[in-house]
């Protein structure tokens, strides 16, 4: 879903800053799932939005910056504003998941990057799943308190819960027809204890 | 660890043309590992065995077909012959692969660049992915017969089981102070049923 055709002329001058930058960072999501972010540049970036690379600095100086508000997106699009989390409002955002490959891909791309030395996106990934962890012990306590019926404490399924939504996330976009993600993901809630 | 600084003069003359090729595919990692297989050059590959570019292509003359060297290579660290794979066994190799975190970077890596537009490894990851679930299923089977304990079948239970082991990886070298894979994995493997 390419944006640049859209981006011609007059239209474009009346685009408030605010509403281009979100469509820079919609461009970059795109560019990054097809490219990876190492493979992705800001002249992709800025021909898609149908701005000069000139044009594209003006808005975010650097690749780096870019990258930064991508995450950010990311994380805004995950938040429930004043919602906590809940084990079965984790199997609608998996369901959700599957109807957005493009940002699934966005974002296994750039987990699976953020590995290799000295990327970007590595620490942001590190602090991310630090903090996420700790979001699923709570969300797993308040649904069985201190031990699940497995007798595992929240704090020993929450990296595994965050484990089978990521690696499901590969396998699925590997084979989007072989692997149903969201069935397999309410297996996994079976296995906590759930139904 | 680079291979450069023990490769020199008349010592490689004499190194048999497959210990060379080994050579070449271990420095392929590292450089993966590094940077990633769209940041790897096959000059940098060549400069740490201490061969020209034109030296590198007479092994592997191109960047792909080194690729698929490399990915071989992992089949055949993960395989153990004669020996059909338990989950016990599984375990041990979840422990092995916390000793040598150079080769889960890599091919953590390689597995989430595949899942972007037209990369080289995402046929070969999407073939041995279904093969994996399937050898998986088999190993669950064994183990407990047509249901887990669970209730959840062999083949419902391998998808989250390949899961586990991969999304694992990543948060365990993006934080591995934090995150004791190992036992993590063997957590998972009290939600199948065991002990």
């Amino acid at each position: 879903m390419p944006y640049g055709d859209a981006m011609s002329g007059t239209r474009v001058r009346g685009v408030r800053g605010e509403e281009r930058r979100a469509e820079i960072v919609r461009a970059a999501l795109e560019v990054i799932a097809e490219r990876g972010y190492r493979g992705a540049s800001m002249a992709a970036v800025a021909e898609r939005v149908g701005l000069t690379q000139q044009g594209l600095l003006h808005y975010f100086p650097t690749k780096d910056a870019l990258l930064v508000a991508v995450l950010k997106e990311r994380d805004q699009w995950d938040a429930v504003p004043d919602t906590p989390w809940r084990l079965d409002l984790l199997g609608s955002l998996v369901e959700y998941n599957a109807m957005r490959p493009g940002i699934v891909q966005t974002f296994s791309a750039l987990l699976g990057e953020s590995v290799t030395e000295g990327h970007p996106a590595r620490e942001f990934f590190t602090e991310r799943y630090g903090r996420v962890r700790g979001v699923m012990a709570e969300v797993l306590r308040a649904e069985y308190g201190e031990r699940l019926p497995s007798g595992l404490s929240p704090e020993q399924a929450a990296p595994l819960l965050v484990a089978v939504m990521d690696g499901l996330q590969y396998q699925w976009l590997l084979d989007p027809e072989g692997v149903d993600m969201p069935g397999a993901f309410r297996d996994f809630l079976v296995l906590l204890g759930e139904g």
